[in-house]
């Protein structure tokens, strides 16, 4: 498989640029040349060539890269290429504005339904989706083939709730609980800690002010 | 500064060593040594010693790290020794759930108000914090002082909505939008984009795979 010698940098950049040829192919552009390419991303246009030429070098000399073509292929390294099907555990406010975010969609994540304990939400949907009583998690998961499990839940529950979801067959987890999530061999986990994103940007706003002292 | 040659990664772990000594903290551990630490975060006994080293190595040998006092010296290299005051731009599905976020506070991060365009949100409250008209943006932040926007509004309108924010002094954007904002030097920004996020996960679903047909 000569797409696992990518390197993990290379991976995490791929998102930026397929959201970028995205918008590139709602423009109607068709080709784009590396340095155009690199104006618009602000990064080097060297880096440009040297990423996409982990991919079999999409590009031709003075002619560009080919934009849906690109686009596709950066899909298909991604897995993007087929729709996910996604359950959200949690139904309170971040479990809705991951449910309402009619842009995952247009990716091919779809949300197929929520799980709660409140017993007041079950059998309401959002967009479509359903909530469900958690209690039916484990027959849920048996009659629907699902990709995703998406926990919005709190830190002392989560850890429980992953642990279901893999017994029952879920191999990857979003998690946006404030934990770290510990998963057998063969899961896999994406973690959102947004309370870690805004430590980060504190330590920015501190680093960007001692610059200034330093002039 | 000594500080500032601090590594990016290392500056990247540091809210994960913050949140394991407020857990710690919680439940009464005063002291921690390396190898204990190590094993609760799953990261080597070295590379502990190593990141805390950065800091004056609070460590001790034989006595390990005084919780409180490690747990205080990375708040203060994260700049949350004091708190910050959010407005969040958007009070659609994801601004509300960032609103009630109630975990941020306990990093002192408190949600001073909120704007939006819809009329029939104005002078609504989310947890204490009222939601304003956004025309009234940069009269609010002429009467308060507010360190960090959170922008979670469409990506069409992030852009001019980050202008008029730095325009009105404000130097830190927490941006949720699916776009890359362009702002002035001294502003510093921190990306959540959820879509690459999901992008990364299904990457990883997809490598676990191959994985498992290598064997």
């Amino acid at each position: 498989m000569e797409e696992k010698r990518i390197s993990k940098a290379v991976i995490s950049r791929l998102p930026r640029y397929y959201r970028y040829l995205g918008e590139l192919l709602e423009d109607g552009v068709e080709r784009i040349s590396s340095s155009d390419l690199s104006i618009k991303m602000k990064v080097t246009a060297s880096q440009i060539r040297q990423d996409l030429n982990n991919f079999g070098g999409f590009g031709q000399q003075g002619y560009g890269y080919n934009v849906m073509y690109l686009h596709g292929e950066i899909a298909k390294i991604l897995g993007i290429d087929r729709p996910h099907k996604i359950i959200i555990i949690g139904a309170g406010h971040l479990g809705n504005a991951i449910a309402n975010y009619a842009n995952f969609e247009r990716s091919g994540f779809i949300v197929s339904a929520l799980f709660d304990v409140k017993s007041e939400l079950f059998g309401k949907t959002i967009r479509g989706a359903q909530i469900y009583n958690l209690d039916e998690l484990e027959s849920y998961l048996k009659k629907e083939d699902i990709d995703i499990a998406a926990l919005t839940v709190p830190k002392d529950e989560a850890r429980a709730i992953s642990r279901r979801l893999t017994d029952a067959g879920i191999k990857a987890i979003w998690n946006f609980a404030h934990t770290d999530l510990a998963v057998a061999a063969g899961v896999v986990v994406e973690n959102v800690h947004l309370s870690e994103s805004l430590m980060r940007l504190s330590y920015k706003v501190k680093s960007a002010k001692e610059d200034e002292f330093d002039i």
